[in-house]
């Protein structure tokens, strides 16, 4: 690689494409979803684990192969083949592996962080983007409680967030692997899965045409299949149709309890049916999953696709130790759901996104007390700037207002020598003239309710 | 680059050297000093950032030459030249020019994030490590109350961490360059400076000879510099001393005002005298700080050098843009911090780390009921497991042991019929039985006295 020129000439400062970089307010809804999603995981018994960003090629590569290993950003430094994490799965599967012995299971683990793809630019797709992932991981077992847990967390997640239209989709891989097993199809059904997954795109007829002329199938099977995949209603009706096929395949038996167990505990875990729906279209791609699987739709927005999916799979760390260790987990792709949120309207106009809840503004030379009270507002635990540079009034009260700061206080010597404390609501124009308690009041109160709504809103 | 081999065989798990990867319960102590920080520098009015941390490498190293330059991981994907950032100040400088339309100065702005320097591994030093940075950036100009301000907000995140026994030590570099000027010694001020700065390692007679030996400084100018820099006492007799050096020129002057001013609003900012010194030795490497400068550093642990340094700056930008962008910052090495902490034992043992407040024990073989529950303690926003392995008792309670988890209920048919829960906290071994409301407050007593410490507790 050449050296770096420095000529004296200026470098056009630019952002990468595919690089998420956000101006102040839109950063500071982002940190309070990132807050919420750190809250509330915390609040369902998961502790934050931060791993690496750069792992050894080898250690991250393991499973090989692949789409993901062409997007890997990969690079030698000295004598190390090092790459860049792309998902938070491989490297938590390498930390249960290598830490083992320190854990203590079932091990409940968030993390928020950074992953990397190398993937074609496009509008809304991002080669460096947050992922938000919740797992337990049990030793040897787990129990299938876990498996409604999980999408439990996503919908107070979700709600904490501001989201009430969205709907966790829950299938079971056991079900459709056993269904598949009945129609003697057990070899094909990775296929028939991939192509079943097509439906919502190019519907019912296309996908039966495939079935037939791709995979061979016969016009009775595929007729099977999309009779399968048309079971809907609620749960209840759709559980009820599932019964329909047992007692003919162990494994669909099975999968069709674990639902119903899944279906159950999700009412305990204070989940609505109106957010959770029992549908045999979803099998997400991976192999990797056996049990119960998950995506997440917006209703109003299906086109999107899943914002937030995982499962249940039977092996965690296999390319790291002979240990089983067996999981479910879901996983929020925080940069595009924020994306898409902002493109569609979705993030609150209202929500407070200034720096600061209050701006002293100091109408004396000798600025010691207005640096006092600034000290005593932040003591109190309120958000305070002072503003000191030497400009004409207007342009402060405009920098107040370019940034949202709800509240300014003038600090003149009249003030100071009333001990009283003079101050602007910016929303309302109100002006107020009080002494410290009595203005922390007002400002905590009116903080109280600007703060009230949530970063996200339907319309 | 080899394509990674997948024959089956296992890949042992490891995790680079000189990349910190915490287990579970120093990770909880980490996320609370990170959210410490946050809190505190939000309470100060600084608007959190997040910048990608891969940039194009022209731009990154904009500045070009040095030290750094030669640690930067820097690699080809595809036609595009990347590097990984290796400071938070280089991003900073680019986002300022590239939204410079879109930002209200002065620009208040911290940012907690990870960086990159491929350094030689070696115990405590990290090659990936999270900097924590506040800066206040003007557009043109910025007011000498921001040098005050920002020490006073590493005094309050120091002190909210748990450190009392530190030191902000803070120089001028005006003073310092305006004495060079007095003896005739500008153009060799930065190789003195560099030379006065090992006096704690070498001590003054060395520090002497190196600047009349290879600075070829006379035996006066030497004793003249040796004389300065040994100036000691409070910070009123510091400035008192350098009185005695002012009308002799106009920089030293400016910085001597600067240094007034800075120490007269400090005590404003509520930084007592202890947690706070002039100290003329510090000059700090970079030649880009033109004013107020600072170092912090533990009063027990003076070997571990600074562990909070920073300064005013008069052009952030300038290799990406004309306009003129003063500024100050100040940075904390944090993983370093965390490092060295943890060795000296100055990491809380009795904070709180256990991923939950409370381990639900489920005596039954139906879990609705304790589901329900689980669900209740959420909602009152409290962190609660379910233990829902099948496992013998005391394995369920070595679980809570090994995490720390300082209540466990035990729901069983009696309790779930009596409308009661049975809870142990596993300190003190008391057990009570209570209904929700009661338990909930005990709880909430209990756990308030428990997080009551903080994460840093000196001996």
């Amino acid at each position: 690689m050449d050296e770096i020129k420095n000529s004296g000439t200026r470098i056009a400062p630019r952002t990468l494409s595919g690089f998420m970089e956000l101006l102040p307010a839109p950063q500071q809804q982002m940190e309070r979803i990132m807050e919420t999603l750190r809250t509330t995981y915390a609040r369902y018994g998961f502790t934050p684990l931060d791993t690496p960003i750069i792992e050894s090629t080898d250690v991250l590569l393991a499973k090989g192969g692949g789409e993901t290993e062409k997007q890997v950003y990969r690079f030698q430094k000295g004598d190390a083949d090092l790459s860049l994490r792309f998902d938070l799965t491989v490297p938590l599967a390498k930390y249960v592996a290598l830490h083992y012995g320190d854990l203590a299971f079932p091990f409940r683990r968030y993390q928020i962080g950074k992953v990397y793809r190398g993937e074609r630019a496009q509008r809304g797709r991002f080669r460096e983007f947050y992922q938000a992932d919740i797992d337990i991981i049990g030793d040897g077992k787990l129990d299938i409680v876990s498996e409604a847990e999980i999408p439990s967390i996503i919908y107070r997640t979700f709600t904490a967030l501001g989201l009430r239209r969205f709907q966790i989709r829950v299938n079971n891989r056991k079900i459709l692997n056993g269904f598949y097993a009945m129609q003697g199809l057990s070899e094909k059904s990775g296929d028939i899965m991939r192509t079943v997954d097509k439906l919502d795109k190019i519907g019912a007829e296309k996908v039966g045409a495939l079935l037939r002329d791709e995979l061979e199938l016969s016009a009775d099977q595929a007729k099977e299949i999309l009779a399968f995949i048309a079971i809907r209603g609620t749960n209840a009706e759709v559980i009820a149709a599932l019964e329909g096929y047992s007692g003919k395949n162990e494994l669909f038996d099975l999968g069709l309890d674990e639902l119903k167990t899944v279906v159950r505990y999700l009412g305990a875990f204070g989940v609505p049916e109106t957010n959770f729906a029992v549908d045999l279209t979803i099998a997400r791609g991976l192999d990797y999953y056996t049990g119960t699987v998950y995506e997440t739709t917006l209703l109003d927005h299906p086109e999107i696709g899943s914002v937030c999916s995982g499962g249940r799979y039977d092996n965690l760390a296999e390319y790291y130790t002979d240990k089983q260790l067996p999981g479910v987990g879901i996983s929020i792709g925080l940069t595009r759901l924020f994306y898409v949120l902002g493109e569609q309207g979705m993030l609150s106009e209202s929500m407070l996104t200034a720096p600061a809840d209050i701006l002293i503004i100091p109408m004396t030379e000798d600025m010691t007390a207005a640096v006092s009270l600034a000290t005593d507002l932040r003591d109190a635990g309120v958000r305070t700037q002072l503003y000191t540079e030497q400009k004409k009034f207007k342009a402060k009260m405009n920098y107040a207002d370019k940034l949202g700061i709800p509240y300014v206080i003038f600090l003149g010597e009249d003030e100071i020598n009333a001990g009283v404390i003079a101050c602007k609501d910016m929303q309302s124009g109100e002006q107020t003239t009080l002494n410290f308690e009595e203005t922390l009041n007002r400002i905590r109160a009116g903080l109280a309710e600007k703060n009230a709504g949530a970063v996200i809103v339907e319309k």
